[in-house]
């Protein structure tokens, strides 16, 4: 094997694009801000670098293309950041693609390439997974009319314009062009840092399954409403997210996860009894059994709330898709990466975020490699990985490449 | 007895009040909006007509007084709305008190008078009775300058200056002038209409005992970070209120209510479990013995939060003031006009909202009375009373007036 990444060299570029947004000790880049377009100029000289072409399609994706001949690698993560969050989330990926494709080439193999992508916006500031639902073809243009910056407001329309990307076309991937698709990423969890290991070979990732629950009840003033007449929206919702904490560990799998991450309750004033309250309840696992045990007790919780009344409970389904499974053979040839550099300290696991690779998975194999998290702190500025883990994982990650394309 | 209210001029009173601001069924005046100085300036015109001095203060207060020489009753209520709120809440007793002295000026009483009192704010849209704490003495020109519309963010300053009140002084009351204070108001509850009752004697204004709660505990993403490690401060925050809701039925009183009206949830986003909560528990009951035994309720359930963990919580006391008890001899009055108007259909009862008269009460005797709200529906556009249920508070209430006066 004489493909060999630089680690010394992926730690440096991740250290420079830390210095572009910086925020504390992380950064912020939200999608096609000034910052985030630096970064993805940055991407596009690096690549130009090392002879391949390379540019920003219309949406914001850094596209690159080799002259290889034979077999090729779609390779790549995100630039842009969650507000004010970590400087690995996304770059990671992005850098060990690079590293991995300057070692092909540096090794002297032009039959062979990695094509390195940085797909725009993974982190939904204008929608999920803005990018890759483009370069799959299920974004449309009248998606793209629709959506807005969730935190300015400004117009996906307007930032693509701003960008200086209007009438640049939208890049479709082409699936037979690809052996496969390597996705590395922070873990964003504790499990690789509290088994004490190196490497995470991804299995599936998490299917994400999230409903919009209502409760309406009767606004009404907190001091002349007598306790016994009150229809309280508030209290129905958390009767309810009661249930879900004693049911859901009854019915859930070993490595579900359930979140109410947000609340309303209108008009939301001390001294007034709230007539509708609403919450968004989210969970995750690689299991379909499991989703759909989890999604019959929503199910059940709601009937029962409504039964027992006196408020008034209904939900809707806001996201449901299918846990993506990792291609085996691409999990094999990070085994065998983890064997080489991080003998005994490699083990596979499912992801519990979602991740671009999940899109690739529907069009060719694809495979994810994790690195652990310190503390497992994530889509927070303190996010942070060791040097050693990084370098370690720039390794892996130019290992398993060369392997799954057959060099 | 000759002092006698005419009740259709009161009622067409009303119903005019009702046709500025109207929102609906109902009205939207927030304090010295447009709409509500209209009205303003309409009280000030009507007790012009009866030879009352009358104006306008420096806050806003409709001030008016009589040349009388014996015996004088403050009385009013307030003039602004909630938000798109109901027509009655505080016009009615406005109207009332106009009617009474309309009616003592009517019978040829130059001896004794009514003194018509609208309060600015009542509803505390720049804060909590800022009107009646300004005719008490408590309200300070460097609480003006801190002041703000709660929902516009326009300063009280600003909207002094905007009403062209600048430089007008701010009125304070002369106890030693009045034998007392009256006022009427709709229930906002269901239990006179409950009771099939038409007038409430109001015995005392409960206390309102209210805090921040807030649990901190250790924000991170909602797929990768085990249940079993999370500390999700929105978890602890509805374990708290469940505790809550097990707890206060053991240690209330008959009539004590509690609510929590307000919860935040940071950063309030579906995949990210919360690291900091924040609720305001409101509590009211007119026995300071009970309120001391949910305030200590309030301490054990915080102390068993943090024994629990993982979230630490905190609170902190942001409203607490003492029952307003009411005078003896205006119940007496009340009761006495009641059992002329509304034989048998009369009761004592305590208040379970704050009014002027518990701010009045803490410098003369006070006294207030209610009639039915349809449903209990009160803070809402849909709040109402029947013709004939104001029209008979009217009565009421003039009849009380004048023996209060001793005509």
């Amino acid at each position: 094997m004489t493909i060999k990444a630089n680690p010394e060299r992926a730690l440096r570029d991740l250290y420079h694009l830390r210095s572009i947004g910086t925020y504390k000790t992380g950064v912020h880049r939200p999608t096609l801000s000034e910052d985030d377009l630096v970064t993805r100029h940055w991407l596009v000289d690096q690549l130009k670098d090392i002879g391949h072409e390379a540019w920003i399609d219309g949406i914001g994706n850094v596209i690159s293309r080799t002259p290889a001949t034979g077999n090729k690698l779609l390779a790549g993560s995100h630039l842009e950041t969650q507000s004010h969050a970590g400087w690995l989330d996304g770059a990671l990926g992005v850098v060990y693609a690079l590293e991995a494709a300057r070692a092909v080439v540096e090794a002297g193999r032009t039959d062979i390439g990695v094509e390195v992508f940085a797909f725009a916006d993974e982190e939904g500031h204008f929608g999920s997974f803005t990018g890759s639902r483009s370069l799959t073809g299920e974004l449309t243009e009248s998606d793209i009319d629709q959506r807005a910056d969730r935190t300015t407001g400004r117009p996906l329309r307007q930032a693509i314009a701003d960008a200086g990307l209007s009438g640049v076309p939208r890049h479709r991937v082409e699936p037979a062009r690809y052996v496969g698709m390597l996705e590395a990423h922070i873990e964003q969890g504790d499990w690789l840092e509290s088994q004490d290991l190196h490497i995470g070979v991804v299995t599936s990732i998490v299917a994400i399954w999230q409903y919009k629950i209502v409760f309406e009840g009767v606004q009404n003033h907190a001091g002349t409403t007598r306790m016994a007449i009150r229809k309280d929206a508030g209290v129905a919702l958390r009767r309810f997210c009661q249930r879900v904490e004693e049911r859901f560990p009854e019915v859930c799998g070993e490595r579900s996860v359930w979140t109410v991450g947000q609340i309303s309750m209108e008009p939301g004033a001390p001294s007034i009894i709230p007539g509708r309250a609403e919450m968004i309840l989210q969970f995750r696992d690689d299991d379909m059994e499991t989703l759909l045990r989890l999604e019959a007790t929503v199910r059940e919780l709601v009937a029962e709330a409504n039964a027992a009344g006196p408020c008034k409970a209904s939900w809707e389904t806001t996201n449901q898709n299918k846990p993506a499974l990792m291609d085996q053979s691409i999990q094999s040839a990070l085994d065998a990466g983890g064997a080489v550099y991080a003998p005994g300290k490699h083990a596979r696991m499912p992801s519990g975020a979602g991740h671009d690779a999940q899109m690739m998975a529907q069009l060719m194999p694809a495979g994810m490699m994790f690195i652990p998290s310190i503390g497992g702190i994530s889509h927070h500025w303190t996010e942070d990985s060791t040097d050693a883990d990084i370098m370690r994982g720039a390794q892996v990650y130019a290992d398993a490449a060369a392997r799954i394309l057959g060099a």
